[in-house]
């Protein structure tokens, strides 16, 4: 077991800096059912193929007329015009209206021929073939022209666009039923350790159950990646080696690995690392999380994450999840309150420590246990970030909460 | 085709009311495996059934040692103890120290019996079989105790939890490989209207694309529920009985029909429910989605949601997305942003204007066209709501975006 310390640690903000540089915008596309599209970002422009409404359709129930023959209609010179037709949503027979006629009409349903105005059924009364129009309308009152909502040739969407529930219908208003997408980031999450035991089986007597590979997991899968969580690996180089080899040929975007959290381990990854491809960073001026190593290897990233399952998944926040989101083609996402601090805390000047905290009627306080303890973040809203500069923050000092 | 105006309007406040009054929160549960349990609400109390970690163990690479062994060591002083054996992260065997010894221990490895205390690397220099220590470290030093993150026996996670990845960790670290979740509300998205065609398939000369059981079913998706989009209906009575009933009979736990956008085939409706169940409300004083009704029929809620796009997709963030939200056991999710409103909005007395903008630089920017127009939504990031007693909103005034 070789036993050393870190050489030279990063600080927090280079080591952001560096992954995110890392982290390219993928240009795999695929095309998803518009049922799946909500979140997706769009892969191209969207030029609208067809006008919609494709027809000049009424907005109302009424009567659709030529807007001269009820103009200066009111109460008490009503317009008195000759019925000739009725026409639903979704009819499609032909109508037209002359000169002192007017057409029963639904909303939705295609004006007629003729009309260029809808009075509602509200200021009409119809008798015996013949309405009696109380209020004028102006040209085109009442009326949804044809491409007012979209026109032919128009830009609607742009490439990037992250489908809302109302850009999906813009979609399915064009008639697409599908929608071409930006792939999701492929990340491969590996543990490594014999001391790691998956849930659901036994307990050997020096072991603890892999919480890391579900917690990092869940992050991707909802920061709008998609991870696949492999089996465990062997804290030998040749295990560590051929199960990057093989997520970087099975296509996948990102490799973490957590675990090897002695210095004997971390320095094992960053040995396959440095012959495969190349070590970036190796230990990170934060706590928790300090161990962190980043890289790349067989042309895709490799996120070393400590495997003490705080430190992993505070890594996994700060790190891993904007790099997910950079790769996914989002925004960055970044919920924050302001509130103050329930009680003072003391930092160690020089690295940045990031402290969970929950909010409380008092404030932001801090529940952060130890690097080792998964209740340091599951008892948590939120983390702080107080920076390397900074030995002590007050009580009732105002601090900005990251959401989780 | 019946034409007649809204009997009785109900405020804005108050359909919400009646709607979240009636969206029971679901009492069914399911158990999903763990890498599908993020974003899930936990459906029982759960207690720690060991203790997390479930034995001392070292939480630095060093040297375990007995603390009064190595009681005032210093730089100038080191304790000079014998290095008996080594333990590794995951390492099950029997080791124990006695007075005067160390044990040589990765960070994970268990600690061996008779120590309490581990003293890092750096402050230890090993030699033939001895190890100078540099440093005392008080009983307990970087030691994770067993229980320390979870004790058996105590609460580690509510009913009603949502689970974050952390909370996913929580699960995993106690062994399980699945929760017990509640079911996500599941809902029936109808679309009526002989003017409909679906997307990917022709579109006749009078009809308009299906868009809002796409927006309907990504909205309830992405709210915590899980919508199912059915054929389309026939704006008959029959058909919309037998579409509710058949809905509740397979056990969705509400309905969302859209389109019915004509007075008749409002009437049509709140005719079926009234004959099947209850109409609680039918009509709003807002704008746009007056004619929003709202009723139960077979046990389950029933939203009679306006056809037209921006006022069905309005309907849906105002009400059906909090019912979801209540009936999947999930808080509330309103995420606001203040800011100034960019140019003066009039509105009208006596109605509520759901008015959707875009952030920009000079405040918010409405860019509502019309209820018809989907648009108005997607070019959207929020809405404001302009309450019913407000004539006019000044530009500059400031106001609060509700994010979509």
């Amino acid at each position: 077991m070789g036993i050393s310390p870190f050489k030279k640690l990063v600080s927090l903000s280079d080591a952001l800096g560096i992954v995110l540089e890392n982290a390219y915008p993928l240009e795999r596309t695929e095309d998803v059912g518009l049922s799946a599209a909500a979140g997706r970002v769009l892969a191209r422009n969207l030029v609208s193929p067809m006008d919609v409404p494709p027809f000049d359709r009424s907005a109302m129930d009424g009567y659709a007329v030529m807007s001269e023959d009820a103009a200066g209609a009111g109460e008490l010179n009503p317009a008195v015009l000759k019925v000739t037709g009725e026409l639903f949503a979704g009819d499609d027979r032909l109508a037209r209206i002359g000169k002192g006629e007017a057409c029963r009409v639904a909303t939705g349903a295609p004006l007629p021929e003729g009309a260029d105005s809808v009075i509602m059924a509200e200021y009409a009364d119809e008798e015996s073939s013949h309405v009696r129009v109380r209020r004028a309308e102006p040209r085109w009152g009442n009326v949804s022209r044809r491409g007012s909502d979209m026109r032919a040739g128009a830009d609607v969407l742009t490439k990037g666009a992250v489908l809302d529930p109302a850009k999906v219908g813009v979609l399915a208003s064009l008639g697409m039923s599908s929608a071409n997408v930006l792939a999701r980031p492929s990340v491969a999450i590996f543990s490594s350790g014999n001391e790691i035991a998956e849930p659901g089986g036994p307990l050997g007597a020096a072991q603890v159950y892999n919480s890391n590979s579900y917690t990092l997991a869940s992050l991707v899968d909802r920061t709008g990646g998609a991870a696949r969580i492999m089996p465990r690996i062997e804290d030998t180089e040749d295990a560590v080696r051929s199960s990057i080899a093989s997520a970087s040929g099975k296509g996948f975007d990102a490799v973490a690995i957590s675990g090897g959290s002695s210095v004997g381990e971390r320095d094992l990854l960053a040995g396959v690392l440095s012959s495969m491809g190349e070590v970036l960073f190796h230990g990170v001026q934060i706590k928790p999380g300090k161990p962190f190593l980043f890289g790349k290897a067989g042309g895709i990233v490799v996120f070393g994450i400590p495997g003490y399952p705080a430190a992993c998944l505070t890594v996994g926040y700060i790190f891993l999840a904007p790099a997910v989101r950079k790769m996914a083609g989002l925004p960055a996402d970044r919920r924050t309150v302001r509130t103050r601090l329930a009680r003072r805390v003391a930092s160690r000047l020089g690295r940045a420590q990031i402290l969970t905290v929950k909010l409380t009627e008092k404030g932001a306080l801090p529940v952060f246990k130890e690097s080792g303890a998964i209740t340091s973040l599951a008892a948590a809203d939120g983390y702080i970030i107080i920076p390397d500069d900074t030995e002590l923050v007050e009580a009732d000092e105002e601090v900005e909460v990251v959401l989780f």
